[in-house]
């Protein structure tokens, strides 16, 4: 019997679960990459994966901001992982950094944070819809000048936008919906490719993408990027959709086509946007967006699970997944198109 | 039988109400003081009613902006209104700008706009407290700048502020307990003087003061400004309140000492408020007034109402009420200490 302990790289930051990963040092080694320990870049990183330097190392665990030191897990850098590489953990539900076929032609499993971001992402998107909703960004803007502006643009009440469409009912879309449901509106509709059980749908009405696009006041943008939704919002879609309507995402920015999103604010028929997901991002700047300059545009930088509980919960989540694999070979949360494939 | 039309004096601004006013001014004759016409000071107002210029003019309505023209009205104010006089009509919930007493003793029926405001002032509250709860400000100065800073400082989830306490459990405080329900609190307290019937309740538990301070996480102050509430939130009362607790205030500034609010905040016992309303608004300058410069404090500048829908709809709800004075003799709604006294 082998008393090496198996050892896992880990990408990334770690704010809060210190006391978890002292844990599973005890039992397992852990490399470190981070912004204070092994620094690289993805030229350095995949030199040093050809180099053999973590060669026997049986999973990663990675950081949605991870990406800064490594670049995508695109399939160039899976093709340069070493062949003891049986899992990739991600932090956060939206993998879409990590990709899944080319880990699952290599028999890698991916793992996911499904479930832990539901409540936070919903409550960040319910704020950013009513402060786009209600226009308070100039009063935010005004009051911070020093200009108590009572005269402020006015907004809406939930009954001049009754129809809340929601492009994704999974997790957070139903939570959204949820926490909606005591506002006022009216109708709620969503569309998802197929449609759920009477339960998880909690009163929404299924609709197709283009009647979604075309009864909708208020547009929740709550579906994974993927190569089937990147820019599923473009302009025949936006050209679908009623005057006015307004557009709340924080899924991914790349669901919108961007400078779309753009057009469509300074004509009118978007009439407000609230977004904590960008593009581009972390590329955003005054000079290169437009959109954080826009009075009607309510914006977070990617704010919806940046809370003390969360990113605790979520840290802990990624250890208990690897556990998964190192203890009984299968990842506790295997992202949805890998289930059936692996167990 | 006289054919003279009876006359009412409007003061302040209508902004969507003028179809309304319009057919109003069919059957009687209304005079405006707004920001165009006739526009004056305190001091020139209360000359003009000494005047004489005013005599026979049968009611008021004013907006709550209008006191930019005439100042409060107050008991000497209310001293100088001509005899025929027989009625106030206030557009908003909170009438603190009309001295009530003062006006019943001369045989002044007042009036207010109770119920339109509950749904966006509680949307605005919920707006607040999610704001402050979630630390929201630093990402959204943050991304104002141009910095896409996805390292802002964590907020909290609702699970790490569990008891939400609401000071005033009347028409908004209910809605913002009802519009907070599904976020996932564990458990709502209220003080009210009397505690109301299990069905107004909704849930939340009915405290003494003391208690309310003692046991919430977030304080909702959602109570009237009157000369028992002012400065309610004192020293003495942040002293009996938890380590960190969130303020959230749509009601009125003077509700809350705000020189020690400011202390408070500093100290860090209060961990974050989100305001809408201030103690000497509209006079708030980055001079004055510590509490908009900092980062633990999320405010707007009095936008609890500030949609279309409500504004119409407010404006059109005080010439109801002025009419149901001169059709019936009687305001339709009447502030809630006179009922009982003139009808």
């Amino acid at each position: 019997m082998s008393e090496q302990k198996q050892t896992v790289l880990r990408l990334g930051d770690i704010k809060y679960a210190q006391d978890k990963w002292n844990t599973f040092g005890e039992t397992y080694n852990y490399i470190a990459i981070n912004s204070n320990e092994n620094v690289t870049t993805r030229a350095e990183f995949l030199k040093d994966l050809d180099s053999g330097k973590y060669d026997g190392i049986v999973g990663i665990t990675r950081t949605f901001p991870s990406v800064a030191l490594t670049g995508r897990f695109d399939e160039e850098l899976i093709s340069h992982l070493p062949e003891s590489i049986k899992f990739i953990c991600h932090n956060g539900a939206g993998y879409d950094q990590v990709d899944a076929v080319a880990a699952a032609k290599r028999g890698i499993q991916v793992g996911n944070v499904p479930h832990l971001v539901n409540d936070p992402t919903s409550d960040t998107h319910v704020f950013l819809l009513l402060g786009a909703l209600r226009n308070f960004k100039n009063g935010i803007i005004s009051l911070g000048k020093g200009e108590f502006n009572a005269n402020c643009p006015p907004g809406y009440d939930p009954v001049e936008k009754p129809v809340v469409g929601v492009l994704g009912l999974g997790g957070i879309g139903r939570d959204v919906v949820k926490k909606l449901q005591p506002f006022g509106f009216k109708k709620f509709i969503y569309h998802n490719r197929n449609r759920l059980s009477e339960d998880l749908e909690q009163g929404c009405e299924w609709v197709s993408f283009d009647d979604l696009l075309a009864q909708s006041d208020i547009i929740n943008v709550c579906i994974p990027l993927n190569p089937h939704t990147k820019h599923i919002l473009n302009k025949a879609a936006f050209d679908k959709m009623k005057q006015g309507v307004i557009i709340v995402n924080t899924a991914r920015g790349a669901v919108i086509d961007e400078a779309e999103l753009v057009n469509q604010l300074k004509s009118g028929k978007v009439g407000a946007a609230g977004l904590d997901v960008f593009e581009h991002e972390p590329n955003v700047t005054l000079e290169n967006n437009e959109l954080i300059k826009m009075r009607n545009v309510f914006a977070l930088p990617h704010q919806g699970t940046n809370t003390f509980n969360t990113i605790k919960k979520m840290e802990e989540d990624v250890v208990d997944n690897a556990l998964g694999y190192l203890t009984n070979g299968k990842l506790v949360n295997l992202v949805p198109e890998m289930k059936g494939t692996f167990y």
